[in-house]
């Protein structure tokens, strides 16, 4: 009934920074996890079997194919290739033969695209296990939260005689972007879960601490705007096109004035905009990716009602054709007294950490797996298990404290020793 | 048979210089030419029977009655004022009763919102005959056509017996803002027409000369766009309101930057725009006076086009009720061959002014008359008769050279002679 | 050592109510005012005495001369209007002649630009004592506020006695649009006050109950942008001119997109634009009215700074020359712990109002006079009286329940008692 | 003294065809170019010799050192890529030996950024000579260029015998995007020109047709603008950064606006806008592609002052660094009448071919050396030389009509024999 040593955790969390994967394309990723589960005893569910195919959010065919290519190239097992059908993160699913709750947990496993830092201080470049997909890297955390989620996955069939009820561990895929949790929620793996728990590492909260109710989590929704026009020669026949250009440009200005809202905190940021095709044309494409973001659930419907509404505008205007997608999602956060109260007392009292308020101030997808779960009447909550960071969180130099993953693992057994308990 | 005084004809000018009336509210003069047409023997219809009301463009209901309640503070009588029936202009017609042509010609009566200049260099100041109708001027020279439309007046009926065919003289009221031909050439007088003929003082043509057939008469659109949205306290409630002043601007920036058309020139000005209702209200009403300018109908219908696609999408975009209303319409200007060469035998053969080449570059709604003449089969001419100006049209200190009046009713009658000479 | 009966603040409050008058406008109020606490025994200073001429902001010439005018015609008489020298408002001190604290209070007195409803079920209407000043209306309660400060007045002095210490009544004008604050507190009338009070009727707060210390005040500047161009034909020189309208409307659309700001709450409406003087000129003038807030003063300077810079940019882009003025300024509210359980004690215990949490959401130029309070070591408080009002603020059918007055008076004299009983 | 046959032109305009070089990169078709004409006798002078390298625009050092890397694949030869020293184009000279006339000639030789067509009816396709280099193709008729010039060239040595004066056959890299000519002119090989010539095959002209005068070559220059601002995380920090793409937006609204000019047309486009990193990151960098044009060199200049008076101002209002880069530049056409006359009598009276009148409507930077040419007291002129082609200039199936080559050639020679026939 121990826990895996540090060692152990450290050793996983190396293998897995080594080889960052973006959303939707953690092939080998999620093939070393689903072989490791399966070797540990658990029945384990590949992504076809949980996600609800209408629900996934921003998955890149581009980024499919070559993490499929990757995968193969690493030598993933074609079964194994074959068994994910082209869908990433898995589900580690035990039940302990004995009455009691359904407990989930959820570990997110995809990386940022940011190049890694080669510098010698740079502790994974100074210890060789630096990321071996270039471009890409392990800086948010994400490497930790797979070794934590394994800690407790070899911990729980370890203890199994001991426990009562049913355990899902969750490992999602694409939660940058916002993008992996609502296939999960929407495909109905957590539709009997008693309780369910998620964390992550860092954010501002340094090793020895954690921020069980962190605050602010900002509902958001991210959206790619796409308009097409007409080209035309600009000298000869400049009121031949329909500028997508200028009616991306126009759509920007007034995206940015949308109004605030008296009820709380918006975002909206368009972070990117490609339009043209050569100097001297009229425009006939252009492509927008946008965030907006809210306080609320209703304030974040409303930037994107006001959004829609200014992309149609533009649309009209200019003589264009608009289309939007959903590319990610997330809600606002109301963790449950029940267990704020639990993980406050099991990480506390009995593993020592040292309680810490604060805000979260970002979004993140795991809220959409929280609200599913209250929706349906369980108990849930998500919070930032401390982790003296080595630079800010998608920054190259970015390393967790290794020493904090044994700790996350205690947080999560502890609170289920005492759900689960027999 | 002889032609009126230089001295008759510089009194009349200035009667009308003294009393300027805005368009549509032109009735103390409309009321001074019907009666003096009368006394002369002419048979005249008021604005009402020979107007198309439908057709009636940027008719102020206020302008219309400060000038009611000017003509009875000047002592219009009252049976005049009811025969106007609140339309101003007037036509005069003879019928000689020996079978000829139908000749029309056509005088402007309003005048601009300009305070004339009270400086003793100012010849209307020196000589006590400086508007008495504050803040409006006739600073574009329609009190000379006025003048020169009642020599022809006096030459015609002097000169009846010598004449075939059957004569119109329109007094068109509300050429500013070229507003007042539309119902004129809409009303069906001009529609037995053969021949049509309307000239301008001035612009830029220096007395003893005269530009035949000006180019570049560029075709316009006068519109209204207003935008109307809801309040909301800025500070409780931004997003509460619907932001009427938002809308309007972006439909500005927007507006300004219709494409250049590849056929030709275009212009596009927002000559005024007011909005909002307190600095700490969401503004709920925004009001824009535009104009549109184009080589050529269709160039000019391309920017209408354009500019109404923007003020629906504006109004999509901020959730606002989009109106517009057309305040204003001329055409571009193509001068029949025939009548050409005509007025230049006139002018330059007999009468001796030198023939000039030259632009007109504005916009002038006489030319929806050229077109409904010459759209039915007629002939027709607009011609610009010099006269040296003393300052800039609209400005305070705008003077015609009176001498240019009788050489302009000579180039009138002498065409008259030669087409419907007995 | 009684208190005024209500009858009596019913009908100080009526006669104000009467004669309403915008802010930097209110002689005849100002001149009742100071004859009336020079009958009560107080040394009066007018405004010209106390108000620092430098830091003035948002006084209009036109408004100034409009309430001169009106004190005439009231028959203010000449001295009071000469003492007057044209500013508003005016400060009541007492000396106990006993050494003790030093207390201030503010009671403003300007009305807002509203046409006061004339249904029969208005109280003012059907009673009689509506406004007699067009256009204009006390539906703020400044009218209450005076009432309550008269109230105070007459029980200081029949109380003086039994108190020691000094006051200072405080009759400011120009509250609304934030604008009198500022000379009050820079002028030094403050420097040597031990404790502030002031208070606001209605704000949402029923009769009975009591707001002590209402949250979220905003911080906010308000700000004339004028932007001057040059003129020129539109269709004949469209690139002779500097266009001041279109450079306004850009510049309302970058104003519109300043950054929401991560640290809190932030606000920015432009409540009118004017610009342009006819459809086809190149429009040389534009006027913005607008305000920023924010939660707090690094917030809102954050805001005045993006704007001026964008006002700036739009000059330099447009040719334009750019002109702006501070019209109002207002900044956030720290009540003092002290003043707010002493409030509390003497409003709720005493007097049995009820206590009542609250947010205030807008911004109030009191909150100047409190941090100069603050600033030189003082304690001060601002707290919203209880009033079951007929309309929301501002709206034309406003009106306070009258039987607040005397709890207002009892809540001043309870504190002055505590804290400079003898 | 006799010219190519018709097939040798078809041969060298079909190697040509084959292998396409984008503007600064065509070093095999340089090489190829030199190597024929030292073959043929001529002294050769590559782009260095004659090209001034402050004046060179638009060369993209990705597009010189590919078009190296084809030329080492291709096997030039090490010493001829030595001497062209990265620089491409080539000028040859032929001294008669005799007193007479300078004569210029010039013939652009650069491809553009098209795919070819490949399907069976596309005559390159059919035949086997399409484009080599993917995603390039001679859609432009520069191949034919080519073909014009070499044939030129063997007339040239060929009859020198029989011809005074000096020769200059100069073969112009990059004249897409108005790039290359401007380092030819203010290089100073034409200042001792008398005479210059160019022309330009297809551009609305049939086989068999000429437009010795085409009309309305507008003035253009092409600029790149960047903006660099700071990257922030737009959820917690959004007023952290400096948003280029926000400033590159509100940039184009401004740009698009530009007043239209009351003395000729104006032309703008902003072909290309490419800003941002990432979604959820205020944007730190944006790049736009634009151009302006202008009937006559004032209005591009107009053009120009106020795009940069635009993005200078953008920047200050985002707090950016504002970049721009003049990419190309091109003038308007001012043909000499002496020119008119000789090409119209040769290419018509000689040949046969039919006169035409027509607009250019677009920009050429041939114009910059007729320009030069003319400042130093020479004559020059270009035309379009009637080719009826498969499709638009730039179009995948574009393609010339291979029997205008002979003509061109003999247009070009039959004008040198009549200036410089011994």
């Amino acid at each position: 009934m121990s826990h895996p040593t540090s060692e152990q955790l450290q050793q996983w969390r190396r293998e897995f920074h080594q080889m960052p994967e973006i959303g939707w394309s953690e092939f080998v990723t999620t093939a070393k996890l689903m072989s490791m589960l399966r070797e540990m005893g658990y029945q384990v569910l590949p992504g076809k079997a949980f996600l609800s195919q209408d629900a996934i959010l921003g998955r890149r065919q581009q980024d499919v194919e070559q993490g499929l290519a990757r995968a193969q190239a690493y030598g993933i097992s074609p079964q194994l290739i074959a068994e994910m059908a082209g869908l990433t993160g898995c589900v580690a699913q035990l039940d302990t033969g004995v009455a009691g709750p359904t407990i989930a947990m959820r570990f997110d496993i995809d990386c940022v695209v940011v190049a890694e830092s080669q510098h010698p201080q740079h502790i994974p470049a100074q210890l060789g296990f630096a990321s071996e997909n270039p471009g890409y890297m392990h800086a948010c955390g994400h490497d930790g939260h797979m070794a934590i989620g394994l800690g407790v996955a070899q911990w729980l069939m370890a203890s199994r005689s001991t426990l009562k009820g049913r355990f899902k561990l969750i490992f999602q895929p694409a939660e940058e972007g916002v993008r992996g949790a609502k296939p999960v929620a929407e495909g109905g793996i957590l539709d009997d879960v008693d309780y369910f728990f998620s964390a992550h590492l860092g954010m501002g909260c340094p090793s020895g601490e954690i921020m069980v109710n962190p605050l602010e989590f900002l509902c958001t929704t991210k959206l790619d705007f796409r308009f097409y026009g007409a080209p035309a020669h600009a000298g000869i026949n400049p009121q031949g096109g329909a500028n997508a250009l200028a009616g991306a440009c126009h759509c920007v200005t007034q995206l940015l004035g949308i109004p605030r809202h008296g009820d709380g905190m918006t975002r909206i940021n368009v972070g990117t905009l490609h339009a043209g095709e050569g100097r001297n044309v009229i425009p006939a494409k252009a492509e927008l990716q946008l965030e907006v973001r809210g306080a609320n659930q209703a304030i974040n419907q409303y930037m994107i009602a006001q959004a829609l509404n200014i992309g149609i505008g533009i649309a009209q205007s200019y003589g264009l054709r608009f289309e939007h997608e959903v590319m990610g999602e997330a809600v606002d956060l109301h963790n449950d007294t029940e267990l704020i109260d639990l993980v406050s007392r099991v990480a506390c009292n009995e593993i020592g950490l040292k309680p810490r308020e604060g805000l979260f101030g970002g979004s993140e997808d795991a809220t959409l797996l929280v609200k599913r779960v209250q929706d349906l009447g369980g108990k849930a909550i998500y919070f930032v298990l401390g982790s003296t960071i080595a630079a800010g969180h998608h920054e190259a130099s970015f390393d967790i404290d290794e020493s904090s993953l044994l700790q996350g693992v205690q947080v999560f057994t502890g609170c289920i020793r005492v759900l689960s308990g027999r």
